[in-house]
């Protein structure tokens, strides 16, 4: 095991490579890029790096499929951080290309749909192939294969080549949302601003399971930030959800909401506790009247003494 | 104070003496007739009783108010026990007396809603005249100034009266429900069939807050056996709501509801946990999935570990 | 049947008389007292009279249980309007009479809770005697058999007698609600300030049924004003709710809300839709979004398109 | 534009023709495969064909989304029918080839997950290359570029190989779900095991909004059986909702529910009502009591009555 390795989802020069790389740890950490989110956090589950970074939702794509049932299923790991990235492309080419020039260009599928409507107006008779990762795109136009790349602007120096066009992205606010996850261990103390990840299994064709699944948070005034439904592999229809709501797992209102999920599904899987990205305690809706853990601790103290019969 | 007295709402030879005495215990103690209920509860608030037996619903007039009103209100009382009678009234005469010649009778006006049919039927030229209880009506024919008083059976010996009739009852079923009120203590450990008595006050012109109340049930898995309203005194339309619930305040489930209902509600007065009066353990609806305390044992359990990363 | 003339809670002289005067119809009909509310109501059932004014909830007391029951069974009524009165006591003496005089006091049972504290502490000794009505007690302070009697302040020039004390109440707001019941008609058109009336039967030993009651108002915005249990008559639990909404059976969303709990409950007796007493549309809470009767047009309007293919 | 013409998700030999010639019209139809679901759908969109198969949720990576982002977004269509189909793979070579020889293997990226096992067990050593699609896997295999693919066993015929293997799948119970889409048309009458599909997008940053689209479902007894949040594009944690719902349009309890999320969601798409495939009417769930049609016509009537004080 190496505490000081970090695995990321490579190869170098992707997105998050430059999302690890916004966490101050990540200056003292060896980071090592892996060919797949499988591979990254295979990685953390037997030691061969203390944490990974992947991305986990999108906002053009949503939920990244395949780390969501990593996180899922298998050895149990636990997110730490989350980083939130905006997303933009810069067309990249060799000294000298120009726009007209462009007949060929690569990139990685999921960028497809963000630089769409882009290609249309300015390359429309430009063909696409893809790639494997939007840096080998760029390394396949350094060795000549195609005449430009959609990448990363920051790619533009690794692989020798020049960023034509910059801010390059259809949806406004295109952001990728990346966590680092690491072995179970107890979560970093709350910070006021922080958010609780967990995947929920239902039972068997109860109709009103997932409204029964929302109130034992909404009961407690946890509210949701997410909710992702998720194929269990045991045949069309059956889905577990992936929900990230707010507050930390040491909060008495989120705890006993977790409580009421353990005992009325099959199976919960607790998946971390950790700050909100870009959120200060101040951002934070206020909570719902009764709802503080000064609230739940009075009403603890309220229950005994009638329990002994001193109220 | 005194250990062995115990109040009841007098006077002797009613339902409410009757309802006392199918207790055991009843057979060891002093019991002393109060003219009214509050002066019954008023009778264990002083310690001059030790406890006080009234009642609180019958299934014709419904809920006692007079009952309800001074166990919501005023210093503390808690229930104990809980009593259900059938009621049936006879037709008590001087001996002798004969159907034909009853040409009045009398007896407490809440027994008037249960003998109207028969009296249309069989005495529909009879006047009726109001007593102020039904031991009262008899003996006032005892004395020779009405023909005939409803009440029970049992008080016909104490007035040397006979019933010319008996098991006189216009509803079906129609019970009395009497409980057993005493000074606020532990309460007894639960039997497997048990009940919860509480009052909770809503806020102020919040139009949700009664389906949030049912709702701090409901989520827990504990049934609501009756739901009052009473006015608070605070003006038109203002409520509390006086609610039994299945189950006791040691159950996991119940006391997680009250604690539930404290953090809400500006205020909830508990008013016992009992067992409920005709029903065995065997009687009683089985546990919704999931709302033993075995299952809010392992939640919690489960929770910790979490919370200490040992997942 | 008389179309001239409207009943009402006796005897002459009464809170219920001076409520009927503040409707402007009154002073055009002939007013009739009637010894109990069945008696008032039963005059509009068998057309003696057209309307009878009745006391339905007070803000000490909470729903008059005669009223609620007698709309609850029986041959169907309706409620056509509401009035809302305070109540403050006068204590009547004989011209003459001074406060330490007064050894004796009368009036309804119904008054006593409202000037308990202030017998206490200005006649401690004076002894307290029921009448049949509280202008009843005053006819007797008249006739000499009391010395004085607490009700309402305008009764007093009716029997000889003078206003000693005014603004006798406990609770501060004591109010009583009268409704104006005659049999069913189309209810008056929306105000914008209305108030609906149902009284609603659950099924069977259900757990979670008043808890569907709820939600099918709530799921359409439909704000609740009271909610009231009463017994059906079936024995002790089984109870029926009068409940009061917001809104006119007009509106789109109430008539939807009743035809919802038409479909899930056994029994619904509309009891009217009528104007809200001292409250004018500007005071009405704003609906929710998406329950105008605009939005419901709207919604049935996509509806049928999609249904038609024309989306 | 033709009538005749039936788009799918190509190339020739895909499991989506497979599904697609299970429908008794395709025989009279001309089928069509199309490069992308996107192809396939807009070649509905402009009239080049009558109707698309696509697939749309498979049990081992769920929502499909390029369908569902293409049925959410632009111009509207509608799912007229759906097809389920069992997923088994055979292992495709040329004649002579045995288990030994197999060095590479090749399949479209999806087939990875429901083989991967399989390989671990009997192909440890042999290197996967990610093809096109199944059928373009076969091809390469004919062509001699890889030394076997994974495929559906009927693809061996089309490209002269031999099936070495079959029946090899992960999950038990493997399916996909395929939908035949068309413009939007009047849908066909209720079968009595149907399934209404819809989009819906929730409100900005409403934690409850969530629960009150399942309330909107639930108090009308209608079950769901499917809810995908997918990303609205207008960044991180904005999610609209596909949801499929049981019954149809027709039925009075669906269109309610649809009418109530049009009125508080800000958008509802509908996507069609259609048979459910391999259930028949006795299979489908009991209504909840009070949900049929004659239970909404009976409350229909009920309520005009009111209105009209004919009750």
């Amino acid at each position: 095991m190496s505490a000081t390795r970090y695995a990321y989802l490579g190869p170098e020069g992707t997105f998050t490579e430059v999302a690890l790389r916004t966490l101050p740890e990540a200056a003292t950490r060896e980071l090592v890029p892996m060919v797949s989110v499988p591979a990254a956090l295979d990685a953390v589950r037997s030691g061969a790096a203390a944490a990974a970074l992947v991305p986990i939702e999108n906002s053009v794509e949503g939920g990244i499929t395949a780390t969501l049932d990593e996180l899922t299923t298998g050895e149990p790991l636990m997110i730490y951080r989350e980083v939130l990235l905006s997303i933009t492309f810069a067309l990249l080419v060799r000294p000298g290309t120009e726009l007209s020039d462009v007949k060929t260009v690569t990139a990685h599928p999921a960028a497809q749909p963000q630089v769409r409507n882009w290609m249309a107006a300015h390359l429309p008779e430009a063909v696409w192939e893809s790639a494997a990762s939007n840096a080998d795109g760029a390394r396949l136009v350094q060795e000549g294969r195609y005449d430009a790349a959609f990448a990363g602007e920051f790619a533009a120096a690794t692989y020798g080549l020049e960023p034509l066009v910059t801010e390059i992205h259809d949806a406004e606010n295109a952001q990728t949302r990346f966590v680092l996850v690491g072995r179970p261990a107890r979560p970093a103390a709350p910070t006021g601003a922080d958010k609780t990840s967990v995947v929920i299994w239902l039972g068997d064709d109860h109709p009103g399971a997932l409204l029964e699944l929302l109130q034992e948070f909404m009961v407690r005034g946890v509210n949701l930030m997410l909710i992702q439904s998720r194929p269990t592999g045991a045949g069309i229809g059956n889905y577990c959800f992936a929900v990230d709501a707010e507050g930390h797992i040491a909060d008495r209102r989120v705890g006993e909401a977790l409580m009421g999920l353990k005992r009325i599904c099959p199976k919960v899987r607790f998946l971390g506790s950790y700050p909100r990205a870009g959120v200060t305690p101040e951002d934070v809706r206020p909570l719902r009247a009764g709802t503080s853990d000064t609230d739940f601790t009075d009403a603890s103290d309220w229950l005994a003494r009638n329990q002994d019969g001193r109220a």
